[in-house]
């Protein structure tokens, strides 16, 4: 970590802070050149307040030299993680189609849709049980028996199963399930990413809505640092000012993310766009900037044509999606 | 609520629209005009799911004529609520001036600075003993200890004491505590909000760094639909794209949730704008545009110069805000 | 046009309101539903100030029902448009790769680029020459002495050249330019646009930072409003809470363009990213989703290994990203 | 300005470095700590493209530690501007209350809204003559016959006047116009700042809707470098994610100015929330955290009692603000 001084900051007030900094176990190598004075802070600087410090009046800025999170950091672990759920590989090449309901509404929907998106190319089953929602008095979900239900669509196919959790409470019902979802809303609940981290189960961690690329990867570090580190990124979406699609995808975030950390990366371009139209170009362009794998949200109602233009798509219609980003995977291998 | 179809509906999937509607118990109104059909929703729409309505492919939009909070909306609550913790009082011309560290640090610290900030004017103590902190690594405070010396500081100055909770779990330790904190991360960990709303605590909500007006609101309804109705709303800033503050401080908030709700608001300038300096001004708008309160860091370290420039001011300067608060407040009365 | 009034209003209220819709020459059909009136307004509203209605008393929302902008629309123009630079087409199909540096900086840097990107497989040169720069004290680009050499190059290589206008002053300098770009900042300088409106010239509109995908249209539309319909739209990215890239790219923005627009969609990698690393997945991602081209920045600095990791990229990194990307439009086709 | 290396880079690597910054007359003092390679640059570094430098493979993040303005820069010049508008001042204690109709409608309607708001305590009038429009369709304003008019409402009150400039073409109508204003969308319209930097004319600078402080500075110093140092800064509303107000006012943007700028700052609360409802308020509140002015849309249309909801006010409310904010100032003062 680097702290730069500001102009006029005198000896007496230099020594004052290389003290401070040293009661906390940090080495301090100042050099004063014309212009400024620089501190280079050496030793375990995780725990300096880079906000604190920043904030003193003699301190222009602070600067980390090294990133803020170890085990995440692909410095550290050049090879890319492989998460394994069931038979299904994720990362370093092995890509993952994730497909399945928003919510699971009965045994016979849930089978059917897992029959459908098995069949047209996806390798692992999605659905909610536990669902978010900004209303109380929205549907919440069948909860426990969503999850009975998954694992029964699970039995049905093979396919290993994904859905989410909302609180550590529940952690019990996720024994068979085989990747637990963090939401976005979620991503910084931090007691509930310390307790997954004492799991050994993989667990996709959306990104918040508002969080910082960086922010994901701390969050990461929170599960990786209680000993789990079977962690999958998503990328869903983030909110700005467009009102055009529900959020904005930040697909920058894919080779981001390659970059600075060795976890795999997976798209969900129903939620960030919101509509169904959106999906297979989105997916598409997921595919074509590296991610790991794309998670798409499918429907099955043929008797209720209304819902055709949803964020969620026809089993056919995944079909063709799953067709589409496996020849762009090939032309960008 | 308002269903608008798009040019060019047939009547048989007009139909078909208000059938699968009143099969959800919704009565359905329909006017022809020249240029669109638009749908009028009667009854209990708070379980229409709007997103998926306005994706329909014959809908052009839909438009909520009510807000979809009820418990919280000012419209059926025309009287403002009063928030009562232990002696003081927020909201409807009550107004209280919150103050105290970032963290509990040690009993002498609390106490000291509970001392200091009951001299300058609050009337409420505030201090950390849970920390959400974006990385593991970093200080995640006293916790249960925290909490025990918050309640010897309540016991040394008589001033009721505001904490935040991070999980349902540690609410046991809470009993004592006068107003319970959910923080900016947590306003939509709506687990947890339901819980709260089973006890009769006074809670201070915090607004997420992307959440809407109105999904603070809605938050707000979920601790108000299981019983608790002692809310205080608080603004502490958004994210947006401007760095030179830490987050922006959306002081509109305060009169539009006025209009819009019986709730108090109260205004936190220090996590807001992250800076001392500014922590005077914008306690002295807060004052100005209608806050009920306003919650303010102070620290007390009279060793320690080097934190002057911090989030974090002065006891002598706290009172010197506490000081021009109250004048602007009589100013406009 | 729909306007709902708010609950309890009177029909004299209404009747006032229809009076002054009729004076504008506004048809007006009322509808009084149970829960609401509804006005439906017929006419030539794109007079009405949508903003004024809204923020009547009586008023609880107004809605569109057709889009502001006409000739920008696809609803009235299905079909494809094609703009022709020189020899080059873009738009339905033809698919344009523009390639050049971010400032014409001499004759000979311009050409020997110019010849490494046509070999490249660039089929339209760019380079700056006008450079709108924060800072007053910044290099502001050859200006006129760079428009000839751009016209240089373009001898030298026959390929079409864009380049920026920053005032309508300069315009007789851009008579032999084939696409004339308009950049983020000047995107709603409305009396630019109307100026470049009067010519017959192909207009590059590059996106606002901070501006919406319809107001990207209406900026179009004061293009076409003049009699200009040769417009290729740019994405270059918008501003967000993310610093991790430069801008945040938004992708979404393509297929949703083309649903609303018969215009082509170009997407502009290097400025978005601000990461020559980044270029070449965002450039394939874009080639996945739909656009009609994509705008990169190369330098030729053979001597200056230090610039590698700028925003630009080399001739030789532009080839493979060409080669890739014309695979993926196969892949997509 | 500070670059700061990464680790490993080799000394033929720095050498190379400090070469090419030393052949751009920058010199260069290099700090080699244990941890990393540091360089000062020394000299006229506001030519040194931070970007550039920032991107290059070798550098880890490159830091300015003077800000790049320096005319519109407290510490050069810390003693506050007080811009003088014919009769009236602003900044360093002078308050000014500017006030007046959206646009100039006719004769009859200016020159009485003039008096209504002269004798409601405003100091200055406004009216759009020139009205920037988001549609090429929306009345575009009456132009030079606006400005005309607004000089009659001037002879007739003795109230200097402030009205917008959209292109440099229009300058010599602005002759005897006080204060010129810079809209939002024309911030960075730099061929239009210089022009005005030329003039001696007051200018009121708009923040951009997607500008920083930092950025506005910059526009500021833009009109300085060519020798107009009449500049009043005006913070009117970021474009942020919350649609509860058309843009969210960036009140912090006051003291932060006040730090960073010795130029005076004014507040628009009309546009920046949309609301009528919510000029009274963010007045009050402008007013308490320092700004120099405040500027109200005032109209005066007593036939058209549905205008009450408009952003903008009537008399009698402008001249009870102007009595709370008078109130306020007292009280901070």
């Amino acid at each position: 970590m680097i702290a730069i001084l500001k102009n006029g900051v005198t000896p007496a007030q230099t020594k004052h802070l290389v003290d401070w900094l040293k009661a906390m176990n940090i080495d301090v190598h100042v050099s004063e050149g014309k212009e400024v004075t620089i501190l280079g802070l050496i030793g375990n600087t995780s725990r300096v307040d880079m906000e604190l410090l920043r904030s003193l009046d003699i301190v222009e800025t602070v600067k980390r030299v090294s990133e803020p999170y170890k085990q995440a950091n692909r410095k550290f672990h050049p090879k890319d993680t492989i998460v394994q759920a069931n038979s299904i590989r994720i990362g370093s090449g092995y890509f993952a189609m994730i497909a399945g309901p928003c919510s699971v509404e009965s045994e016979e929907q849930i089978i059917e849709v897992a029959r459908a998106v098995k069949e047209g190319g996806a390798d692992i089953l999605r659905g909610g049980a536990f669902k978010p929602r900004t209303s109380p008095y929205a549907f919440q979900g069948l909860k426990d028996e969503g999850v009975r239900l998954l694992l029964e669509a699970k039995k049905a196919t093979g396919m290993p199963i994904i859905t989410e959790i909302m609180t550590i409470t529940a952690l019990p019902l996720f024994e068979d399930v085989d990747i637990i979802q963090v939401g976005a809303r979620n991503m910084q609940n931090f007691d509930l990413l310390k307790e997954l981290g004492k799991t050994k189960k993989p667990i996709l961690l959306k990104r918040g809505l508002a969080n910082t690329i960086e922010e994901l990867l701390m969050s990461a570090e929170y599960i990786m640092s209680e000993g789990n580190e079977n962690i999958i990124l998503c990328e869903r979406g983030i909110r700005t000012f467009e009102t055009a699609t529900r959020n904005t995808l930040d697909l920058s975030a894919v080779p981001v993310l390659h970059e600075l950390t060795h976890l795999p990366v997976v798209v969900d371009p129903s939620h960030a766009t919101g509509h169904s139209r959106l999906v297979a170009p989105m997916a598409a362009a997921a595919a074509a900037c590296g991610a790991d794998g794309i998670m798409i949200e499918v429907h099955n109602n043929p008797a209720c044509a209304l819902c055709d233009g949803a964020q969620s798509i026809t089993p056919s219609q995944f079909q063709s999606i799953n067709h589409q980003v496996r020849k762009i995977l090939e032309a960008v291998r």
